[in-house]
């Protein structure tokens, strides 16, 4: 219910409430007017009320029903105004006529107002007074981060944005998601990675943060996920890297062939939200995301109707389980090679009956092709493509393996 | 209706009359006997008449009617000769009795007559009066050469032959298509690449041409292609150099893509024209060929049936503009790299709406999508590939961003 | 006939035996307790008589029957015992009622029976007399090496195992193909290759032999075959290399492409033979195998059904006749570069004929396309795939071409 944009107290808010769940998550400000690359971080914007009332004193249109009702980073205004501006100012969506449309104007300083069509088509001309009583003025961008630190200092970076407004799967449920995936990975006792998460307004906030740390995270990051979209229950789906070719790339195909092997893969031509800064030329940054209905492929998308009903326990739950078998894997993917030439003799070590008859269950077969394929060269992830076995029935494995000592760690 | 082999008056006078629209084209002689890597460039072959007449003075075989009723390189005789010795010098085609064959022996000394089959079942045993009135004696072999020169030493290879007496699609069209493409090139005012372009016989020339120029062909020959068969409108197709990785390839297969996708794709092994030459180990020129209907694929080939009414405007021109868009990509196949970090902010450039709401057509899509891969890695052609869009599409594209000092070639 | 286990006097008759057709057959003892890499030798095996007398005097089970009724490495026994002690010592199959199933109890001393379940079934309860006049005493490993000298150290490997009793296609096959192979070999006079080629009993003999000759094999072997349940004429089959990159892998894939298009691919994850040993990591040996219907994929797999009505002339034949060409292959397995630029002339070497006409069999097609990709690259192998020929079409016109002067071999 917080209203949020990409500066602003709502934002604020927000990442004090997180910080009840994540203590260390830390609060940053950019102060508008800086220069982040090619962009510029614009003025802090705040609304507290915003409404339409016609004359006989009725309000058309009211934020406080909707935090949608008003284009973000409008300007104040409180006028009345004839039928021909008013409507010059309306946003609605003909082809969806009960959805009121979430639209923006960050960097053109205008006024506008959203609503269903279905509403539009029964104002009746005439004269309105217009309100919105915002602020539009130097200030600064607030974005939340939280580092939690591993034995390692390479790093794996999750991103999710905080910047819409009572829109639930884009990207109420990528907040959530991420600060549960935080809270997870703040209780292991024992992380072999450095994890970096933020939560930043989408694009500035994405540019704002690469400008400050860009060298840090291009000489550490193994591997990150942008978390978007991930609350409804009707697909997972797949975007790349732009190169497709990175950590973060392999770990999330390895996971989704098995977890999910429906699911939607994209080309790095229909990304659309933060890779876009994360992947482009010279930052290139190993990122991906895995959406459920990703961002523009589903109806209710940037429209009031995505609110808390398109999203479940189910849908975040399944990406909550996706993205923590994705960073299990990375925490697990090591190289092994065998101890022994030649197959070990599995018998001795109970691993296999001392009695061969056909038929019987083959019970040792996994462990055989894992081992088979511990030459130094695989990683974890290879080792499940070789086997086509999920990765973490890979590591069970391993694991057994390591604990007879019939495999080692390269590098150990 | 001039008559042409691989040597002698009708070559000459070809080249001479494309020296009217082409004034830089220059004729080249080797001399007869001349060694050329393998082979021997052969005496010098020109005939003014041939006809066979039966004991009624009637001609029954005119080479006034059709230059093919003539073996190509026949030595000269007059004689009158029995049925059978006749019989034995005749030759046509049972599966296509309309058809006079194509018929030559440039390296047996042998004489002969080619006839429809139809018309050769009509013949009555009896004496015949055989004469050709040939020569077939020490001379050269002719070659038109055109360099045109641009600001880079790199060159670009066009080759097509001249030999074929009467043939329309096979290969008529080959020589009208090349110099309408040289026509083009010489008025371009600012050209990249230097042209060097080709009118030889068939194999003997490409050989002889290679010998006197292999090594400057192998240090300048950025691509190349073999215009032969590009005057029909039933197919386009594309034979692929001899391992099928060099940039005429590339940039033949991203052009078809989108010209011509139902294009048919043949191997090397399917090769038949000078790429036998260019292509041959050694030699290894970067050089393709995009007939329409290809040699040896369509029935007419090597017959009195492959004449002017198998050819049609819409063919050559659907040749012509295939070629050309290939010689445009090949200019503008520089890689780019993005002079920012992150994206840019493109509506402070105009170049994107500044109010964001859904359903909008995003036109920049495709902007984004071209810079998005100017890492300075792509090039012209890649980013095609990337992006899915045609080749000349980006370059627009890239026009756009290289204006708006968004992109930067590489070397510049 | 000959009662073979992975050790014992029956595994020495039957090398004797090989030996009356391949004099160099030498035999080789690892005495019981070597280790050898993870594995022990175990004890010596050797059993004259084992059955199960019912009450009446009547052998309801009896070794002299099948060779198959006794557990395999069974320890000696003479007692009476009860219905319950004799039960937990029977084996069967159920779903297999007819057959005797093949059990083995290698690396851990027990004693059993196995019979069919149709038999087992008519067994009634009451006392019975259990006789296995067995030794399982120190005593040694044999196995049979044959190395045929070529005119290069580099080296061929054969390898079958020897230690199946009275299986047919597993692995008696195995035995006969690999002696008429090693036959054929000490006749051809000009062996480019030495030729290893070992009787082993399986696991076991591979990781004894491997433990002795590691270093060896690895810097000379080229190529190698587990021959393995080729007698059946059922399929043909192909399990690859570990990673399936070899030249083992290369020539076997080209063969069977031509010879038996429609064998069945296996990975290295269906593996069950030496290959196992073979080509762990850190031995690596370039190794594949070719069976007929493969072990574990026919339903007699294991059981006295896998009797020699289960193999056929035909089938052994076909297997022979496979890897014969596999080896011719490998012989001629040289690269080639042409000795001309361009074409040579064909018609001047009577290799072409000196007219040309539409619709004469081009039977230089053939010749042309192997001789364009004698680049001096592309091996003998890569030449058969470039030109979708079989390898040994390619090898008789690289014969052609070499007579002719046209094509040197690289190296010579």
């Amino acid at each position: 219910p917080i209203h949020r944009s990409i500066t602003g107290e709502g934002v604020r808010r927000t990442l004090r409430e997180l910080q009840s769940i994540l203590p260390e998550l830390t609060l940053h400000e950019v102060p508008s007017g800086t220069e982040v690359f090619d962009w510029t971080v614009p003025d802090e914007w705040n609304v507290r009320d915003a409404y339409v009332m016609d004359e006989a004193g009725r309000k058309v249109i009211d934020f406080q029903q909707n935090n949608l009702h008003v284009v973000a980073y409008s300007v104040p205004i409180d006028r009345v105004v004839e039928w021909d501006e008013l409507e010059a100012h309306l946003h609605s969506l003909p082809d969806q006529p009960e959805a009121i449309p979430y639209v923006t104007s960050y960097y053109e300083r205008r006024w506008g107002f959203c609503m269903a069509h279905a509403e539009r088509t029964k104002l009746t001309p005439g004269r309105y007074r217009v309100v919105i009583d915002s602020t539009l003025e130097p200030g600064s961008l607030t974005y939340g981060e939280l580092i939690l630190p591993g034995r390692e200092t390479k790093e794996v970076l999750l991103s999710t944005y905080t910047c819409h407004p009572a829109l639930a799967n884009d990207n109420l449920s990528g907040v959530a998601v991420t600060a549960f995936l935080a809270r997870w990975l703040r209780e292991q006792a024992d992380r072999r990675y450095t994890y970096r998460i933020l939560f930043i307004p989408e694009t500035i906030g994405a540019v704002a943060y690469l400008s400050r740390h860009l060298a840090h995270l291009k000489a550490h990051t193994v591997a990150g996920f942008v978390l978007t979209c991930v609350g409804d229950d009707r697909a997972y789906s797949f975007v790349p890297s732009r190169l497709g070719e990175t950590l973060a790339d392999k770990v999330a195909l390895h996971v989704l062939a098995h977890y999910a092997p429906d699911f939607v893969r994209y080309t790095f031509l229909d990304r659309g939200s933060d890779e876009r800064q994360y992947c482009s030329p010279g930052v290139d940054l190993p990122v991906v995301s895995m959406p459920r209905s990703k961002y523009g492929a589903f109806p209710e998308y940037h429209t009031s109707l995505d609110d808390l009903s398109l999203i479940s326990a189910r849908g975040l739950g399944g990406s909550y389980e996706l993205h923590r078998r994705c960073l299990q894997a990375l925490e697990h993917n090591y190289r092994y090679r065998t101890t022994t030439l030649g197959e070990p003799r599995l018998g001795k070590r109970d691993l296999m009956p001392t009695l061969s008859i056909k038929g019987s269950v083959n019970s040792t077969r996994d462990l055989l092709n894992v081992l088979v394929y511990c030459d130094g060269r695989h990683d974890l992830l290879d080792l499940a493509t070789a086997t086509a076995l999920p990765v973490g029935r890979c590591r069970e494995l391993i694991d057994v393996l390591h604990a007879h000592g019939l495999v080692e760690r390269v590098g150990d």
